[in-house]
């Protein structure tokens, strides 16, 4: 990014808003704030009238070329475009009977008998096509979008075979080709064991590691790697192989990590200065220092705890004393959080973890960036990609405690105004 | 409503639906379903092709006069358009400042102490004007039909003076003249205290039944009279003073009742012939065989269960055993339930309340239309108002498990599709 190129660039001033920045932990708000942003990055952000000659002259020399464009915020809330940075959004079928049948009285037990369970999302999966699988998810992405999104991870785990890993994650990288929002790839295959491995499932990880992993990242379908290590998923040692064959291929890891148990997941994701480790509910002070020392961020998943009816909270008091970057995601997935919907999640955040509204701001932008490796999104300020959202709303905190009216009024990128809303 | 009149009639026929006509505790579906509308009201519903000549013949001319619409519903699911049965949805200001100060560990006395609570809303809403109350509160009455909901309930009680009360009823009234919804409006004057009446309840009441309820309903402002009978709110002795005087004046009667304590306030409006008693926490065998007795509905509240975090539920089993129809409703207001979203109630009152489906379903139809004293909507059958949502859902129960992607396809009223979907 230049600021200073000679011939003019494309340029978005946007005037009269109250900033939230995301620089600090009271969101660094700026009242009267002016954005300026220069051929999709944010050049500057500060109070009206403090911007710079030379930018002031920049923009007046692209508004002459016709190649700029001036937004007045009429004292909307501007904040960074959201992040979404735990979904599994790329799935087939649905388990609403299910659902219908607990309802009425059915066990997990006889509803496992009746194929149902995360196989039968498998199995929706495996026999979607890449077209069909594709026209279920997108519209899962143009919700979140919808609501301020403009980055979203998006996990495989729902294929459990080289080819169908692979299908799902071309569905996520066609979703982030279609729409102007970013897409973050996560190889999860080592996410339930596929029932041709049933007793194997060592095996199965040697497939993991020898053919899916190498296999996802020559197609440059992965930008980290996942793994469910839990009672019911993976062992802590298969999760360690998975990790070390992602860090053969320079590849950042996340974990599924103490959701339903402690298995000192955390330390260990955080020993390969993992990205984050995500749920957290069971998380012992060990893994909390690991994860401070190391700087992986704790994603909180309130959808999951939600849906789930969990009761156990994730230690948020301790990752706060700690300084855990905390971020807040959907975990958008047919079994345990089918919510679509971010800003429900800061809603849950605060409701159910008593998180601070700050908190939860922080969570879906600067720390969600951060938990893709992502440095150059979520805050407002000099060299972040021009992705901002402006909100009906005079102050951060209403998010967090209405719900219903959507707030949205603009989403751009890189420095452009994007959808409807 | 005439289906033989000898001039054609304005006419929609949608074909090729899945009704859930809410006609039975299993919704009542038809595969393959047509809907007949006839001038404003559904004429007949069935299966494919079994649709009598006769109405085939008025919509054949109809459809020459150009007074008729036909809807291929490609296998869409058809449901009576929602009623939210129990709103605060007129108010000015917000309380988000509140609630963050609440999650940075500020007390309940605290912010009382620095003006908080619903003091605060009753004094930003006497400071507006009528104007600005609409404003204000307009916006989610849309949100609440862009859901499907094409009749809310909206309640007075933030006005707590003749003057204020009326205000708030007049914009109600106003939304269901500026929006093709309906709405009913219900008179809470005897909401909480005003703080002019501090130590003086019984006068407060008398001022109620002498003035503000007398001139509302001369005004045709009141479609139910309504009262918070609770420790914090108005006695059973108080309730039954208001009840009375809306007895005179041939209103019917609902109640804000057993929330937080049991106050026998349901076998009081049971014994009214109430329309409803709501919240119903704390609801005593007693209360429920009242309720069964003079077919009070129990209008459920889980958004402020939610958001209050309430752990004591509702006597779902109790209720579902004696026969008491349940509604399920938003209770949209800005202290203990700020959340304009009825399908999110649907999806609340399956986690937090065990409720079924096909309950929910129920709860914010046909059941939600009883509630309201309305017996023209609710139902897809002969006679009842062509008020009609189509979802993009291949069975009820998805809206209950999966949210974030608004299912609605379109929404009909008196046969005739309104806004954007
Ligand atoms: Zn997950
Ligand atoms: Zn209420």
């Amino acid at each position: 990014m230049s600021i200073a190129s000679a011939s003019p660039q494309t340029c978005t001033l946007i005037e009269n808003v109250t900033a939230a920045t995301m620089t600090n932990a009271d969101l660094g708000l700026i009242e009267e704030a002016t954005i300026f942003v220069q051929d999709g990055f944010i050049a500057w952000v500060g109070p009206r009238d403090a911007l710079p000659a030379n930018l002031r002259q920049a923009f007046l020399g692209s508004e002459a070329a016709g190649k700029a464009h001036r937004i007045d915020g009429h004292g909307m809330l501007a904040t960074p475009a959201l992040t979404d940075c735990h979904t599994h959004l790329v799935w087939a079928g649905n388990r609403a009977e299910e659902f219908r049948q607990r309802l009425h009285g059915a066990s997990y037990q006889e509803i496992a008998e009746q194929g149902g369970g995360i196989l039968s999302t498998v199995r929706a999966t495996r026999a979607a096509s890449e077209e069909e699988l594709f026209r279920q998810s997108f519209p899962r992405a143009v919700a979140l979008m919808q609501q301020g999104v403009a980055h979203i991870e998006i996990k495989s785990g729902y294929g459990l075979s080289l080819e169908d890993e692979l299908k799902q994650l071309r569905v996520a990288r066609r979703i982030g080709e279609v729409l102007p929002i970013k897409v973050s790839t996560t190889l999860l295959a080592a996410h339930a064991l596929p029932p041709e491995y049933q007793g194997r499932s060592d095996e199965y990880i040697d497939y993991v590691v020898r053919d899916i992993l190498p296999a996802a990242a020559n197609e440059g379908l992965v930008d980290a790697v996942d793994v469910f290590c839990e009672n019911i998923g993976f062992t802590r040692q298969q999760t360690d192989r998975v990790f070390r064959a992602a860090q053969q291929l320079a590849l950042p890891v996340k974990l599924h990590a103490e959701q339903l148990s402690d298995q000192d997941g955390a330390a260990l994701v955080a020993s390969y200065q993992g990205l984050s480790a995500d749920h957290l509910e069971y998380l012992s002070d060990k893994g909390i220092r690991a994860m401070a020392d190391a700087g992986t961020v704790a994603v909180l998943l309130p959808g999951a705890f939600y849906f789930l009816r969990e009761t156990k909270l994730p230690p948020i008091d301790a990752l706060r004393e700690a300084g855990v970057p905390i971020a807040v995601a959907t975990d958008a997935n047919p079994g345990s959080s089918p919510i679509i919907q971010l800003p429900l999640m800061m809603h849950f955040a605060c409701s159910f973890f008593r998180m601070t509204p700050e908190e939860a701001w922080l969570g879906v932008t600067t720390h969600a960036a951060r938990a893709l490796g992502d440095s150059e999104q979520g805050m407002l300020k000099e060299g972040q990609r021009g992705d901002i959202a402006l909100w009906n709303l005079r102050r951060p905190e209403e998010i967090c405690y209405t719900f219903g009216v959507n707030p949205l009024r603009a989403l751009l990128i890189a420095g452009q105004e994007v959808g409807e809303h």
